[in-house]
């Protein structure tokens, strides 16, 4: 007997015997021990989208859900490839969480805090002003009680999702005059997301939020005044540095901010186990690999910014700052009054930052400003 | 036909086809795609051990090894089992890159700069004095140019390792006297690995590199002076506060301290490539993980030591960390210059941090100082 043939043939009997993940050992689940040493996986191959809010191949972001299908269509040996579709490609950079929703894609790729509209607490698991860095939020997202909330809020829409990536603290924005007092973002027209928009709109500002792909022609034309977007990396290579001339930092309102995976949940519980684990670790192997991005990159993009482009480096008066935190504090307790979820989630966030600040203070913070 | 004796069969038949990585569909990689929509991969299954340098299941370290185990694991579908000891169980804490080497067993978890005696550019690859965090030293592995370097300086002993964890900015140590000069570390005998402990030497002190089980009862009989370890976490989990009076910080010797997985080459090789790659990106959600969990347990394990244990937590003056960095500065630099490879990782960290330092200082610092 040919033994290539052999086992092509059975091959192929094992992926028709896949209908209810029959693995080559015969049993029920994705994955088995065979009870004789050897293990087997079923043999059934699943092809899934991911919609992203990102232009394609866009750096750190459009690159980073490019990792994420990689890496999972790499450990998976090719039994679960991920497509990756670029903002407007399949569907609208806003209509990511839809179209999760939906089954039109498997998975999806943008911020939690773009679906604030549809669920308001999810824009406490990108950026929160005042809040977190990154470092202190994945503290939080993996042991302090913050992935289950994040699942939780998404769980009446059959999404299921991670955080894969982080900007690290993001810049203030891009103005075209000088920011000296509160009184200058007043009547200003801004693309800022999330719950800086809700800060900016207290202060007597205008948020507004769009994609990032149209935000340099926005910015240009006039429609928008000002705009914040992520940081050097981000901002150098979508040119807003000819559309504006103030480069101002920090920024405050997202002081470490997560992007996000969803995930169909329906598509996602017809994995075999073993593919659903490499789904999710392979979202916090992205976690890491994005954030490592921002950070060798940002400092060579600041660098370009201000020696190639002459752009203006500003930072916000402190109290500029010091007005800005009391109005997101009172946005923050508003929304957690508001909305019981966001109470929830902004009572877990607060006392687990009421712990790790003062670790933060003795150690990283009180090391960087004695180096 | 009974289809599952037959899928079972065909299972053993596939085993026993593996000797050369033959897989169901009868080629010779790892993984395959069957050229009929199908994919197979090889039924061999691996059986690793990890031999570690920390007690077993110790908070951080030792469950960081778990974790990394357990991922590999459930990934592979069991196809790769890795099974993890405690230092001593197997090999002795500071024979663990040796037992690697030598094939005792398949991979190592422990710290770079246990390894300097041999190599001694490896001390570079934990924690450096005065030079990075964890988020700068990450962008640096990933995006800086430090994994190539990393893989340079353990090929010639036939090791690949990755970054695996961090325990973020570690505290300065205990000691039973107060530091108010650099006088007063003169003479001191102090448990203190990798770089740190060659400062100290230079100013007067003697190092001693012990493993951390050890550390309690040689700081208790008086074998030691004093100890650094990890950080509020890991100390309070050996009961360091029971051995000596003063906390002090920052961890100007190890301000983001990576930890590290040691792999035999030769292991790492015959592996089919999905399960490569499953080990690979296995260690950088395992290095995300274990950093979230440092942030997220110092901050309620320091409130432990300060509230419920009465330790008395002190900075090192000022003028005490301007000296100890300047002494950081000249062993760095006289390493660089003794040492081919130690100068080329010192070269790319030192222009690493030309760019990543001003970022953070308008970045994550310039936030959490106002915050």
């Amino acid at each position: 007997m040919d033994r290539r043939k052999f086992v092509k043939t059975a091959g192929i009997a094992g992926l028709a015997g896949t209908a209810g993940l029959i693995t080559a050992c015969g049993n029920q689940s994705g994955t088995a021990d065979c009870g004789d040493g050897s293990t087997a996986r079923s043999e059934e191959t699943f092809e899934w989208k991911m919609v992203t809010t990102w232009p394609r191949d866009f750096p750190g972001l459009g690159t980073g859900a490019n990792y994420l299908a990689q890496i999972i269509g790499e450990m998976s040996g090719g039994r679960l490839t991920v497509k990756v579709y670029g903002g407007g490609e399949l569907v609208p950079p806003f209509e990511v969480f839809d179209a999760v929703q939906r089954g039109t894609a498997e998975m999806g790729h943008g911020g939690a805090y773009y679906w604030k509209g549809k669920i308001p607490a999810s824009a406490f698991f990108s950026g929160v002003p005042f809040a977190m860095t990154a470092s202190e939020l994945n503290g939080w997202y993996y042991y302090g009680g913050g992935m289950e909330l994040y699942h939780e809020i998404y769980k009446p829409f059959g999404i299921i999702a991670y955080p894969i990536g982080n900007s690290g603290t993001q810049m203030g924005g891009w103005f075209n005059k000088e920011i000296n007092s509160v009184d200058d973002l007043k009547g200003l027209k801004m693309r800022i997301p999330g719950f800086g928009g809700e800060v900016l709109k207290r202060i007597g500002g205008t948020p507004v939020n769009i994609p990032g792909a149209e935000l340099f022609t926005a910015l240009q034309n006039g429609t928008i005044d000002a705009t914040e977007w992520v940081g050097p990396m981000n901002d150098l290579a979508f040119g807003l540095f000819r559309a504006a001339k103030y480069y101002y930092y920090p920024g405050w309102h997202e002081p470490g901010t997560a992007l996000e995976a969803t995930i169909n949940a329906e598509a996602f519980n017809a994995l075999p186990a073993d593919l659903q684990s490499i789904v999710v670790i392979a979202c916090k192997a992205a976690n890491m690999d994005m954030f490592a991005h921002f950070e060798a990159r940002n400092g060579e993009s600041l660098e370009k910014l201000l020696d190639e482009h002459a752009v203006e480096l500003r930072p916000f008066p402190d109290d500029v700052l010091a007005e800005l935190k009391g109005a997101s504090l009172a946005v923050l307790e508003d929304q957690a009054a508001a909305d019981e979820m966001s109470g929830k989630v902004w009572t877990s966030m607060k006392a687990y930052m009421e712990q790790v600040r003062p670790w933060t203070e003795i150690g990283s913070q009180y090391f960087v400003n004695r180096r």
